[in-house]
């Protein structure tokens, strides 16, 4: 048995609870795109309260702006009504000192093939959700910008901390 | 008092509460990365009986396969020990029917600049699953494949079906 097929087991499960509200939209009800960290500690809807059908949930290595960010974010504005952005960097995180240049020359190496992305390491959580709050502030394509605001979460104490971007 | 200020209110009654267990690794503990659709009705914790430290959670709009996802797929899979990707895309799904040109053309218009990157629109949330499925099991930088599986998830009923990709 795979850690997988035990996952599909908790979904049957989640199934015969009948504990899913199948009644919300496609539209998120509070109008709120969360970018987060892939991390496996931040659980976002117990960390944010939020319920089935409220907000989008957009989740990277590093919970960076990358295009796919970028891509998400506008049709998330765009055709699905929301307004307010959410980014969240961490405490202890995997791309904390993560050379971009090493880790392409390993897959190189590797592979024979030098990737056409770039890892995005980064030395500190707070000065790269500054970074990324500039980064959206700047993108043509994300229209809505009256309200994005950036956090870090302490994975071992489980608080969420407010960056001061400025502007 | 807008949107996220009740967010940031619900996180700091987690925090408080004290039930965040801070005593995990960044390594997640059952080594699976899964990737999913933005959509507000997927909570992929309960869903799948993820308890925090368990998983990795990439999230993008469509839960497609793009550079970004491959990105964080490799640095899970090199970095963080994951070795089964689980892949989720839903009943219901704001791309389905979505134009990538039609956009790309829109957002010209609109800004004066086109998008580097494509919607990703799709018609039919199975065969997508299925491309994702046979992209990943050919890209060079995802190294762990014994197990990619795919799954919709009736946004409806929260119930989750397996994708029978072939091969």
């Amino acid at each position: 048995m795979t850690e997988t097929d035990q996952l599909v087991a908790n979904a049957t499960k989640y199934f015969d609870n009948g504990g899913h509200d199948g009644s919300r939209a496609v539209r998120p009800a509070i109008g709120v795109a969360v970018v987060a960290c892939m991390d496996s500690r931040i659980d976002l809807f117990a960390l944010l309260g939020l319920r089935v059908g409220d907000a989008h949930v957009i989740r990277n290595a590093g919970g960076v702006v990358t295009d796919d960010t970028i891509r998400s974010l506008a049709i998330s504005q765009r055709f699905l009504g929301t307004r307010e952005i959410v980014l969240i960097h961490h405490t202890n995180c995997g791309l904390e000192g993560l050379d971009d240049d090493r880790l392409a020359d390993d897959l190189q190496a590797e592979t024979g093939i030098r990737p056409a992305w770039r890892a995005r390491g980064f030395t500190d959580p707070v000065a790269d959700v500054r970074r990324s709050i500039e980064a959206l502030r700047r993108d043509p394509f994300v229209k809505e910008k009256d309200s994005i605001r950036g956090f870090v979460f302490d994975v071992a104490t489980g608080r969420l901390d407010e960056v001061d971007a400025g502007g």
